[in-house]
């Protein structure tokens, strides 16, 4: 039996590592299991980091003594396998093409005993507009599934929700982050989607690129990658809680593929109109030595833990980062008690 | 029939007149019920802001044409004759004594027919610590009462439980606020309240001191009032969260009882230890032109409306506005349904 969270990761890459990494810092999580498309290990006892790293080196999964299995279908396997015994799975999936979350959630709902929480950190308007007709087949099958709880949109999103808070009305919110990696290779998925938001690339063209071809453009580009006006799922996150329509919402970025080093702050600017009806801005600066795993697996790690008290409530389904914070609106709320719809329970906590 | 939440405001000072305000500008909210010492005005169709302030004068209460009702027991005779037709209250009463709340919300969970939201912007530690034994007994009663709703704490503290997701621990949250107030008897009960942090101040010899009184200490000190490692319930709030204990928390703040300019912006700062070791910072700036209606009422009205959607599903007792939030920690969690503990329903959203 194990302590906390039984905690799945779905895929091996620099995310998924490094939530393995989080998860071994934060209290009550065990990494139960991790796949990747060679292969999956699962220990009910808990996956080591030293067993994911022996002697410091990346272990492939399928390699780690006792635990590993080879399989090409590894994530299918082990969800139909140990998935009753999975509290909550974090996606840490490469997505292209743009519709393999969706496809991958819907096998998991449909074909596997698990029923508990997911959580993703997708980036894409399209990848998360592709997730929201699962709704139904998602709660029908007891998994609640939240998305958008990466950095962007994730952390950076729900503190605009947070800030939205004081206005009456929005005006602009804008996201625009500094990204520093040493060295691109260690988050070839993530640099490969950030290729997606630059003129003239689109996902078929990036799909088709070798890691060379990648390597060349980022050296006409001195390794920097300037993201601007991004299709970035924060706009339809914040529309659908109810913020302020997605027009209203930019997000941009400069990515440095050859420094840790940020350059540039990362920053949310909430923009909005007082009850008094005067224009303010709120801004919020990310401390510039937190890195990508900061951001996006330590939101991530709240987010599923969140989601497990919220499911053992019935709360089920799909839901975005942005509606799991206090709501901007209350329309189309009623309290089902006081209208005498339903007689809650007292439940003790 | 009305639409959207029927909303009480216990409180008709400076925060639940500003509450008023609030509601008529944010979505899907209704204010049925207001009280105060002297009586209470109740219009299950909606009070108006013209109701409450006819040509633009503040209109007491008892006075309002229709729906007036003068009665020493307002709070009292509001909740036991209306509370079965209302959603959520927002507990804008001055909170001297400081075991005033926990009485009046014993009282209507034990007296009426109450079972809604019920949320409040009290800043005290103590005031705080007074609720959490009234957990049962909220529970018991279908109440679900959110308590830290305000600005400080509320929304600054809540802007922390995010900020903190980067981190593996914290080191240090500082809330440093800055108020302006053009006129201070436009909100003496905050006033007086921000008087209990002083030296040599405290509760029984501010209850003891007049107005005339208070405008001397004013006088004395330019009418700013410097607030240091105040007494202020983030701190519980966080630790309960399980984000980091108390003693690492601080709250101070500058406060102009003379101009509504600000006389400093208003900053939460988090600083905490990254997944790889390192020591940063994050920072928010609250925007100067924001009041303390915005900061305080707009936050509590996403928290009465977030409070309806999970009394909706059965959440009831006392939780704190960080508990809300998504979790820091998932110590003492686990999934009732992957441990066969319950079958929870299929609910479709």
């Amino acid at each position: 039996m194990t302590n906390g969270l039984r905690i799945a990761i779905l895929g091996a890459g620099g995310l998924g590592r490094g939530m393995a990494l989080m998860l071994s810092k934060r209290k009550g999580f065990t990494l139960v299991a991790m796949a990747d498309s060679e292969g999956f290990a699962y220990n009910p006892a808990g996956l080591s980091l030293e067993a994911l790293n022996p002697n410091g080196q990346i272990q492939q999964l399928h390699l780690i003594p006792e635990f590993g299995v080879k399989t090409p279908t590894a994530i299918a396997d082990l969800m139909v396998n140990h998935g009753d015994a999975i509290d909550a799975v974090f996606m840490a999936l490469p997505n292209l093409p743009v519709d393999f979350y969706a496809n991958t959630i819907q096998f998991i709902a449909e074909n596997t005993a698990f029923q508990g929480v997911m959580v993703d950190a997708l980036k894409r308007t399209k990848a998360v507009e592709l997730l929201l007709p699962l709704n139904d087949t998602l709660a029908e099958n007891n998994i609640l599934y939240i998305t958008g709880c990466g950095a962007t949109p994730g952390f950076l999103t729900t503190i605009a929700a947070v800030a939205a808070q004081s206005f009456v009305e929005l005006e602009h919110i804008d996201i625009h982050f500094g990204v520093g990696v040493a060295n691109w290779e260690q988050y070839r998925a993530t640099i490969r989607e950030d290729f997606l938001h630059l003129e003239g690339f689109d996902a078929e063209r990036v799909a088709a690129m070798s890691d060379q071809e990648i390597e060349e453009e980022l050296e006409k580009r001195n390794g920097l990658i300037e993201l601007v006006n991004m299709e970035h799922a924060d706009d339809i996150i914040l529309e659908l809680a109810g913020i302020c329509d997605r027009s209203k919402i930019t997000v941009g970025g400069l990515v440095d593929t050859r420094n840790a080093k940020k350059p540039t702050s990362t920053t949310v600017t909430v923009k909005g109109i007082t009850a008094q009806g005067e224009s303010t801005i709120h801004k919020f600066v990310v401390g510039d030595a937190t890195t990508m795993v900061d951001n996006v697996c330590g939101p991530a790690c709240g987010f599923m833990a969140k989601g497990v008290e919220l499911h053992n409530y019935g709360i089920v389904g799909l839901r975005t980062s942005a509606e799991i914070m206090p709501r901007f609106s209350a329309e189309g709320l009623v309290l089902a008690a006081s209208q005498n719809m339903i007689q809650p329970q007292a439940v003790s906590v």
